[in-house]
Order: C-alpha cells, then structure tokens, then sequence
C-alpha cells in the first residue's frame, strides 16, 4: 500500500542481499519512517517482542524470514539442534500470536523434507518469501469477499458514507500487504463505495492512532480516532454501520483472541445489533483449542506501556511522558477473547462464514 | 481526605478573604500539586470548562461559590438581571453535568427568597457552604451504606481482598471529601477490610491514572491501573468481584451518564454475572428526563485531548506529546449512557436502590 504515494509491503529482502530482511521500525510511526535492517534470529526477536513489527500476518511473515535467517545461522555439524533451539526462542517472544507458531511450523516441516543444509538454507527463502507472498494474497481476497458487506450497507443507505468501526491495527500495516480488517475497506474504496472509519485509538500501545489513523491518510480514506471508550455511545446512537477487526488467534470453534478491548466492542456490537465481523487468513486459525477464553494464552506485557506515552513534543522531538504517580503498578494484558456467540461472522480468504465449528470447517475441510 | 498525610477538601474559601474561593489545579495532579484563587465568574467559568476541577460533587460545589461570587458581582441596581446572565454562562460550561445546573437552581432560589441585595450576597455564602457541606456528609453516608456490598463478598472470599472496578474518577477529588464511587472503599479499608482496585486509566483525559490512583496512593489503598480496554477480560477470568462507578446524571429512571466508555464495563459486568452498582447522592439525580440514552445531552470536547496527552517527561518538566498523525480528526464524546437494564442497584446518601423508577421514588418520595 502507498506511504507518500510510493507502494510498499512491511516486510521484504534486502535488494542487494537477500540473507538481510527489511522491515518498517512501526515503534515510530506515525512521526519517523525508519526501515531497520535484520540479520540474526536474536534481532529478529527483539523486533517481534519489542514492536518493531505487530500484527497477526506481519509476525508470521517475520517468523518465516527469521527461520530462514536461523537456517543461515545453525550450525552445519548441529543443524537440527540450532534449528529447533532458535524455533523456541522465536515461538517464545509474542505467547498469543497464532501466526508465529504456524510459520515457524511450517518452515520446521519444510526444512524437514530437504536432505543437505544447504538444501534447507534454499528452501527457508523459498518459504518465507511464500508465506509473505500469500499473506499479500489472503488479504486481497478478503477484501474481495468483505467489500460485499459494505456495498449491501451502502445500498441500504443510498450511498451514504458507510461507518465502520476498527480497533487496534489490522491494517496492512498488520500484514504483509492490504490488512485484514482494512481489506475491504479499501477494496470499498477502489469500486467508489462511500466509507468512513471510526478508528478505536487503542490503548496501551496506541496502535490505531499511531499506525491505522496513518494508513487510512495515506490511502485517502476518510476517518475519525476515537478513544476506545467511545464505540459504545456511537453503537447506540446508530452511527456505526459495521464493525470489523483483526485477530491474533481464532478458535476452530469460533472464539476470537485479538487486542485487549476487542471483546468489550463486541458486548456493545450484540447489544445494538451492529454486525460485528472478523477478518482472518487461515493462518491464524487454531485447530486445536476448543475452549477461546479458557485456552487461548494471553500475553502479559510491560506495565510502562501503559503508565508511559512517546508522541511527538512540540519541538519535533519523540519524547516518552510519565502520566500516573511514579510506581504505579499496572497489569498490562494485550489480549482478550471474544466468544463466538457476539460475533456476526469470518472474512475469511475463502470466503464469509459464520463463527462456529460446522461453519467453519465446512470451509476448511481438510481441517476436519 | 489525604494529601502526603494532611487532611483537604477539594474547595474552601480562602481562609483570608472569604470572597475568594480555593480549589486545587486537577490538571496539574499527580506530579504537581497547585492550590488557585478564583475570585471572578469569569475564571470560575474557565476552572468549571478547562477542568481544574471535575467530577459531579465538586462541580456543583464550585459552581454553588460560583453564584456566591456572580452574586457579588452583580450590581446593586441590575442584581436580577445579572445574577441570571451569570447562572447562564455557569450552566453552559459542562452540558452533561446536573449538579452544576442543580447547584445553581438552589442559589438562585435561595436568593430570591432574600429581600435586599446584601441579604442575597450573605446567602450565596450561606447557601454555597451548605452545598459543600452537604456534598461532603452524603458522600460519607455513601460509604456507610455502599460498605455492606464490600463486607458481603469480603465474608464470601473470607477475608481474601475484594477487587473492586472503578472507572474515571468518582473519588474525594470528583466531590468535596470522600467521594462517591470510592467512599465505600474507604469506609472498608477504615473498617479493615481488605480491599483491591481496579483503576481504568480512563482515555481522554486520563482521571483515573492521574487522578484516582493517586488519591488511592496517598490514602494507602492496594490498587493497579488498566487500559480502559481490560475489564472485560478480567471479568471473564473472575477477578472482578465488584463494579463501583459515579456518574454525571442519573434519570429517576434509573438510566447513568457517566464518563464516556462505561457503558461497556457495564455490559461486560452484566455478560459475567459481577454486579455493578453507581454511587450518587440525590443532587445527581435528574428528576425529569425519563430516558437517558435519548435525551440527555452529551458534552462533546475538544479533540486534542485525544490527539495530545500530557505528562511528566524525564527531566520532570510537564511535556505535551503529539500521538497520531498531525491533523487528524477526532471525535470526544465525554460521557455515554448506561441503561437501568444493566445497573444492579445504586448507593445514596439515603440507602442502595434498584435501578427503576418506582424504587428510586419510594427512596425520595418528596420528588413524586
């Protein structure tokens, strides 16, 4: 997508040396754009855990060039050991994120099947720039399918301007290309359809004002920030058309783990008959846990995130500001579960299904 | 209540010159603490509209020294005339607000019933001291009835603390002294009774990080701040034993405006079974609009107060940083309307209520 009219994915191979991955310094934007080069695992971890890059597909797609990178890296005497010791450490940075263990499986059961090192080393950059290539992919038809939700609400509103609500970032910022729940919005876009976005600012980490507020602009979408108190009072008073978000991790049975607040959305969604969608490749999709709110890990992060805010200072500085008393302690959970039963449905790269197991494996068959 | 051990309230007149009214800055809390004079309407108007002061209690007891001060600036000769301009310029400064317009209904009837302009002068002062004092009793009578909610679940978990969820700030600094959504608190931790709070951080302005945590801090109560977008997850994983909120105006129907987003702990306590109670003394009450969610207004601020935060920056100069991209719109809706629905009861100075109206009149039959 376009950053100052100039298109770009969030992750690719460094142009004159693809054992280098590049990816955007997402920490920050919206007021610096800096591209970061990785090449070591140990990097690659700092920037899942650290928020260099987020978002469901773009840590996947940042697993798979960082297996590759461990693949470079691992020892040829001890390959399968290294291997497996770097898998770990990657699988141990963000516990929520079902796209991370899926891509480092992958890379594991791919690398598997070769016979040489050398062998293995080729096929890491062949999965991972796959695993980024269909991620761009997924996302592009999920906008494809989404965009039917919104035409059908433009139609019923005579072209008025649909209003649809998003927490966090599941923009293409999120993923490699497109974005989950922004997909449809900008394939709403392209066909001429009327949209506007409340976008939820997200708290603690800001995500939709620092990052989603910033794509839309670039894009061209017209959008409103909001703070993530305010879905409620819009859903009520009848000014919000559609709700669509992301997910970190969805249960086959429907239950959907995404950013802290998404289940609160969702409570007010039902409680105002606002269709409540979410946006998912299959990549993201558990086929194992049953259970959402009982199994699903969450993620328990650093309590500064929330007692302490950067922006951009008057001067032009990025400047980190303490706004509670000193040593307040705060728990910091990045994730909640919202159960199957408050959500409308999946935009799924297939196609839009219901959440829950029938539906859903019906579009997954071979999942059964 | 305490600040670094001292005993204050949250308005006095100024021990001096009882002309001058004193409140402390709540901008500038928690990292620094500044005491203001107001001796003009105009700058009453500006501490009511800029919040230096906030919350229900204290903005009808600022505006009930307000009319005292409109009253010694009204002329002798157009007393009527400019006592009534004043009360308009004070009424419009927080729309949502009804102790501010109850507050200065009760002035300008007190005054009326006076014969001379020095009567009406010498009852503003009455009047505007009564309002606090009252203001103050009420909140403690909260408590002594909100306590028994606390010991029942206290004697459940025997003994284990109670967790507790408030949201913005209805603590002593909302009020003249105790507070309405904390006095319960504070009469259990008086009571020894073990206590735990759950302070949403409370986007836009942050009351409750800057604000209740640091009334809880300087009375000693265990507490931990959150992302406004946590309750719901800790009710799903029963960590929540209690929802307390204040509010800004209550319907004799039972509906609750309250700080924007508690609406949706509401609906997150009713989809866990935790109960949730609003605290108010009788002057929150709004004894004529009968539906809450279409009728009563909703103050709309400023949307840099989304777009900019303040805090302490390292060299512990107060800084003001930038989040999201430059120019972007934001909408801030300052409070939402919780339904009677999903009110489990409310705590008055006269006893805990159910949420409906026949209930609410049998406790003020007066208002029938």
């Amino acid at each position: 997508m376009l950053i100052k009219s100039k298109p770009y994915r969030t992750i690719w191979s460094h142009p004159d040396d693809s054992t280098i991955t590049q990816i955007i310094d997402q920490r920050k934007l919206p007021h610096e754009f800096i591209i970061v080069d990785l090449a070591t695992v140990a990097y690659f971890c700092t920037a899942i855990k650290d928020m260099y890059v987020r978002g469901a597909g773009l840590i996947g797609a940042t697993a798979g060039f960082a297996m590759y990178t461990a693949a470079l890296q691992s020892r040829d005497a001890h390959f399968a050991e290294d291997i497996q010791q770097f898998a770990r450490e990657l699988s141990a940075t963000r516990p929520t994120a079902k796209n991370l263990v899926w891509a480092i499986e992958r890379q594991l059961t791919a690398m598997a099947a070769c016979s040489s090192v050398q062998e293995k080393r080729d096929k890491g950059l062949e999965v991972a720039t796959a695993i980024a290539d269909e991620d761009a992919l997924f996302c592009k038809q999920i906008g494809e399918h989404g965009v039917a939700l919104i035409k059908e609400i433009s139609k019923r509103k005579n072209g008025q301007p649909v209003n649809i609500l998003t927490h966090c970032n599941a923009g293409w910022l999120a993923f490699v290309d497109y974005g989950s729940a922004t997909a449809p919005i900008y394939q709403a876009n392209n066909d001429g359809i009327a949209v506007h976005v409340w976008v939820d600012e997200t708290r603690p980490w800001l995500q939709g004002a620092r990052l989603t507020a910033w794509e839309l602009k670039e894009e061209g979408i017209p959008h409103t920030l909001i703070a993530d108190n305010t879905g409620g009072h819009l859903m009520q008073h009848g000014m919000v058309d559609l709700v669509i978000v992301g997910t970190d991790r969805t249960t086959f049975t429907g239950d959907v783990a995404n950013k802290i607040g998404t289940y609160l959305k969702a409570l007010a969604a039902y409680d105002n008959n606002v269709p409540f969608y979410v946006a998912l490749p299959s990549s993201t999709f558990d086929w194992q846990i049953e259970d959402g709110v009982k199994d699903i890990p969450i993620e328990k992060r650093d309590g500064d995130e929330i007692n302490k805010i950067t922006g951009r200072a008057e001067n032009g500085e990025m400047i980190t500001v303490l706004v509670p008393p000193e040593n307040t302690e705060s728990a910091n959970y990045s994730f909640d579960v919202t159960p199957a039963r408050l959500v409308t449905g999946l935009i799924t790269e297939r196609g839009i299904v219901a959440a829950n197991q029938d539906a859903i494996l019906n579009l997954y068959p071979e999942k059964r």
